[in-house]
């Protein structure tokens, strides 16, 4: 598989949805196989919360993990990229490249921090279709994402919906409800309020050795939204660690340690402010906002929809994207919905590869 | 309705489930009503996670609120003060006056802090009992708990079986699962590490002062988990706060603004050592441990044993009462189970009373 990442820079100004401006932007993005001559084979892949656009296969073999969703993406898999060429850009705000709170702010020779604009799921759209117009490409066969990635590509249908033929929208909603906002309060308390944070002034050096506590914390938080009780069962059941004993005070069970071990990770190679601009944005959605209701907002959508949820989701719920397919329905829209039985949680998108390729593989067609 | 607040000083040895001891240990308990000659009239109120003794009515009128289940117990109330005699102790590892980590450990001059022993649900059943046991109480009409007040009624009918007539356990589980131990981490984490902690050694009264973010951030997890997502649906929706931007990093919807309200005025409220005690005492609940199988722990019961859950419960599911319902059922038991409609989650307990109030007047007929 032929990978190439790339990096894009825009000396142009992008208006936010905010009434704020970037007076200028990069963006970093990955593809993966060889674009057709006619642009018939282009898929578009959006990342989640904590992704990049490093979606597939390994640089080198001496990489430990391949990309995101590698399992889905590559020569002969369901997305085939030895039939497609796929495209997956790292979104404003990410820690991995593109335009972010760490970027040097224009004009002021100093990194943005907390005077970077708040972005919404527009934006970062925006900032993607300046990119795909930069390429030359005016159509895709098709924009699939999961989680903030299903946020991206439901936007990318309403908002612009003569680009793509088809939108894949997975373990997403078409506005982040309470219960996921409540999550999110986790980090954004945790990561505001920890002294190491500095108002977000801290050591990037630092707090990428050590890890910011707070965002410690609100990474354990979403580890929980993103599991479920059933596979936190399948998991760890109550087994306590074998070196820890049950009757201290710090001793550990399994699901304990995951958290930690996980949290620990995270916050050494996630930045805060990063974290905390795109939690915002996954709050911040909210389809109806521009359009008065969900229905005139979906009146919009040109693309022919596929919308999947996983039954054991407990971050967005099937009965978020229910939603939107009954008002497809009512809209008379054609569309595709399934629930998919999984009790893998909210994961589901990345592990039930099995249960989503023949539904992905007919959305691409 | 008369309330008595009244405290016992036990100068003998308490053996603990973990082989420590407590040599010696102290009880605060309320009452309520009068206590009948024949001792046919006493109900025991076992109190959930951060609850005290004071379940009922209000010490005088200046107090803001009355005891925290004040709408099921009273004169003329279900459980009818005017009929009954109602006891609520406040278990031990509580901030509110019964022997805890703050409390003097003998022959120290000196609080336990982190040399108090872990407690296990059984043990703070086992202190009730020495209290009974002074108070010539030697058995009950009924107990009566919900969450971890429920683990305590279900242990005292499984350790006890002579002891209550009645026993209903409400919210609760037969042993607690992953999925609310990993929220429970989110506290040991931000406690356990939060600088102001200082390992367990913390100034007291500048805790109580400020709040300790790692107890706040904790509470926050803890009200994710007694709520539900449909009951955030309704109490907070979408709504923003008015006076916050939108667009502001830190600004806030109103499920933010609740969960910071409380997170802050329970951190000033509760102790962070008696909340890492308790939660340990939660995650450690197992009624198999001592029995090898949950059928021969449910073996030895012989109170009429009354189990409710709810529906909308995202801590303990309802599965997990039906587990116990199931196993009593296959033993040729007694019991009565019923899964309550509600989307009120976990809390449904304490506020769903019209729902387990007809419940609560057959078990205790």
């Amino acid at each position: 598989m032929n990978i190439q990442t790339k990096k894009e820079y825009f000396n142009e100004v992008l208006r936010l949805e905010s009434g704020r401006i970037l007076s200028e932007f990069e963006l970093v993005y990955e593809t993966y196989g060889e674009r057709a001559s006619d642009d018939s084979n282009i898929i578009v892949i959006c990342h989640a919360l904590t992704g990049s656009h490093h979606a597939a296969g390994k640089y080198d073999e001496s990489e430990p993990k391949p990309g995101w969703w590698d399992a889905l993406i590559g020569d002969g898999k369901c997305i085939d990229t030895s039939k497609y060429f796929v495209i997956c850009v790292d979104i404003l705000g990410s820690p991995f490249g593109s335009t972010s709170p760490l970027s040097i702010e224009p004009n002021k020779n100093a990194q943005y921090r907390l005077r970077f604009p708040v972005l919404a799921i527009s934006d970062v759209v925006n900032a993607q279709m300046r990119l795909f117009k930069r390429l030359g490409i005016k159509k895709v066969r098709a924009i699939i994402g999961g989680s903030l990635g299903g946020m991206q590509a439901l936007c990318f249908a309403i908002e612009h919906p003569d680009f793509a033929r088809n939108v894949v929208s997975m373990a997403s909603t078409y506005a982040t409800q309470p219960w996921a906002i409540a999550f999110n309060k986790i980090a954004m308390h945790a990561i505001k309020n920890d002294p190491e944070f500095k108002g977000g002034y801290y050591d990037e050096k630092q707090v990428a050795k050590n890890g910011l506590l707070g965002l410690e914390v609100g990474r354990i938080a979403g580890h929980i939204s993103f599991l479920a009780p059933a596979s936190m069962e399948r998991k760890f059941a109550r087994r306590y660690v074998g070196t820890d004993g049950l009757y201290e005070l710090f001793g550990r069970y399994e699901v304990d340690r995951y958290m930690e071990y996980n949290g620990a990770n995270f916050a050494k190679r996630f930045d805060p402010l990063c974290y905390l601009y795109t939690i915002k944005m996954m709050n911040n959605f909210d389809t109806t906002r521009h359009y008065g209701s969900l229905t005139a907002a979906l009146s919009k959508v040109r693309s022919q929809l596929t919308l999947l949820s996983f039954s054991g989701d407990m971050l967005f719920f099937p009965s978020e994207m229910k939603t939107i397919a009954d008002e497809l329905k009512a809209l008379g829209k054609e569309y595709y919905y399934e629930e998919i039985e999984s009790d893998y949680g909210h994961d589901a998108f990345l592990v039930e590869i099995p249960k989503i390729e023949n539904h992905i593989r007919k959305a691409i067609q």
